[in-house]
């Protein structure tokens, strides 16, 4: 790599990007979880009026972006380009949402890694003076995965104990240049860094145990990334994953610990979180949502107030398929790190 | 947008990067084509000793890169980037390539206009300083698209007038900085500029007919493009669209001279020029594919000869789905350009 790249993986941009204003949107079982104050929007049902829950979707998806543009008085057409995905087929979550908000559009696809891939090639436009002002966006909603990767929500089917309930939620943020004068809803949040994930795949075939299946992406991209910058875990408040759940979390400690780091007392994971110990879900959240609206909603908001003063976000992917699944294959993982920083 | 970014979607690349290498691989009908001399490998069936289409279809992807970096003496690890997609659900071809090929991954979706939207990502990685070397790919395959989107071959469907063939092929360039000093397969060819498209759709709702979908896009992109760049058609030896076959070609025709434009005399697309005319693929060829690999084996070669000076590069891609497709929705479009300049 060159000048604004070091070590193998790592981009570092020498103008961070703002992160200037934030959204999320969540269904109404998130809406009965701990962080359930910090989303700006909590659906009292999952289906928002529309004919089918896949345009439910999709309008979570536009409306996060909206809602996140309103916060800092900008309309869509200010946007130099939207970035994002979803988890549904041909990603039409977020091509429908881009065709109503009519702004350039890049789409993306990183399975549950959306987010941090959004963030990451957005703060690129932005650090390399392409863009002055981008919107980075993703969402899930669990009845139309459910239907989509694994069974119709009507056979009512039962869970295994590794199973992790995809969140309905979308996130986005708004990332700017240092020259942006207009309205902010935070003041602090900066992007120095990034890292870009490969696909690491440890044999895991079970598709009700994706933490399994993304926790050795984290684990390698959290390797790559410390090396790469040649920080230590120190230098983080916190080691944040997307959605590995109470059981692909802790493969993902343990799997650190192999390679001799303590992430324990650091380890925050997005799934872990978003939903509360009596709450019936398995091992926890997973979605693209999952990461975008833990961020965008929470993440954020304590690194404003100060509480945190430098995180590593990693969201994480499990690149699950039916078509390749029926076909023997197992289940490859990806992961994208973004450090978000306080200054 | 900032210094880099001229009018409202075009980024400028101020050092292009070079495109050093490419190749281009593609299945037996494409083999009997007009450019079949062209591509580096023509499979003699499009299943390739593989266990299904889709296997094969991911180790064209793989076997594009690899031929790309060989024939510039590189190894996958001196790529600090891999970008790229296809058509199948979950981009199934270009991650589990991607998994073999253990480069740092970025995963796109933008249906048939993925290897445009590779090369964009891909240059603003290299002109922004972030890398050195990437590596830009694309793939598809008639039968595992046919297989996905329409319905199962061995049904043996009839086609109506409008459809096109999805190309069996996968197309990669590799993209370096100036500092580049290894082998070249290319010396003269360039990448000065790209513009992100919009998604835009004028109500079609026939999956067999993919190249009315497309054409607004293009017609979208290549009108912001001119406009962004001040420039007039007679700067380009030609105008190329990815895949609009010849009766998207019509409609792109006549939608850019409703807005003033005669792009007639310039106009080349690769789902025309992909297969002749005595080949029974209706209005000829679609997918990721069929762009990539006509850019990859046949419109580079022309450039670097000296044969074409600058071209506009618009891989154009549906937004095809068939779970939007059941519930009622249109098929809305998106094109990416990208300029190819000679030097």
């Amino acid at each position: 790599m060159k000048s604004k790249g070091i070590g193998k993986q790592t981009l570092v941009f020498t103008a961070p990007p703002h992160i200037v204003s934030a959204a999320a949107i969540v269904g109404d079982v998130e809406g009965e979880g701990p962080l359930a104050d910090y989303f700006d929007v909590v659906l009292q049902d999952d289906i928002w009026g529309e004919e089918s829950w896949e345009k439910a979707e999709r309008k979570m998806f536009e409306h996060a972006v909206r809602c996140a543009l309103d916060k800092a008085e900008l309309t869509p057409a200010k946007l130099d380009c939207l970035l994002g995905g979803d988890l549904l087929n041909q990603i039409i979550s977020a091509n429908f949402a881009a065709r109503e908000l009519q702004t350039p559009f890049l789409g993306l696809y990183g399975a549950c890694s959306t987010m941090a891939e959004s963030l990451l090639i957005g703060s690129m436009l932005v650090d390399g003076g392409y863009a002055a002002c981008v919107a980075c966006a993703a969402t899930s909603h669990f009845s139309t995965a459910e239907r989509q990767y694994r069974q119709p929500l009507e056979m009512g089917g039962q869970t295994t104990p590794t199973a992790q309930r995809t969140v309905t939620g979308a996130g986005c943020s708004i990332v700017t240049d240092s020259a942006y004068a207009g309205k902010r809803v935070f003041n602090h949040v900066h992007i120095p860094a990034a890292t870009i994930g490969r696909v690491v795949d440890l044999g895991i075939t079970d598709a009700a145990n994706m933490g399994a299946a993304m926790a050795p992406a984290a684990a390698d991209t959290l390797c790559v990334h410390l090396g790469d910058t040649g920080r230590g875990l120190d230098a983080y408040d916190l080691i944040v994953t997307g959605d590995l759940g109470t059981f692909g979390s802790e493969m993902f400690l343990s799997l650190c610990g192999d390679r001799g780091l303590d992430v324990a007392g650091r380890h925050f994971d997005c799934g872990c979180a978003i939903f509360g110990l009596d709450q019936k879900v398995d091992c926890g959240g997973s979605g693209c949502g999952c990461s975008a609206s833990v961020l965008n909603a929470y993440l954020l908001r304590r690194l404003e107030a100060g509480e945190l003063q430098r995180i590593l976000f990693m969201a994480t992917g499990a690149l699950l398929s039916t078509t390749s699944g029926m076909q023997n294959d197992s289940i490859p993982g990806i992961a994208h790190g973004v450090v978000l920083e306080r200054k």
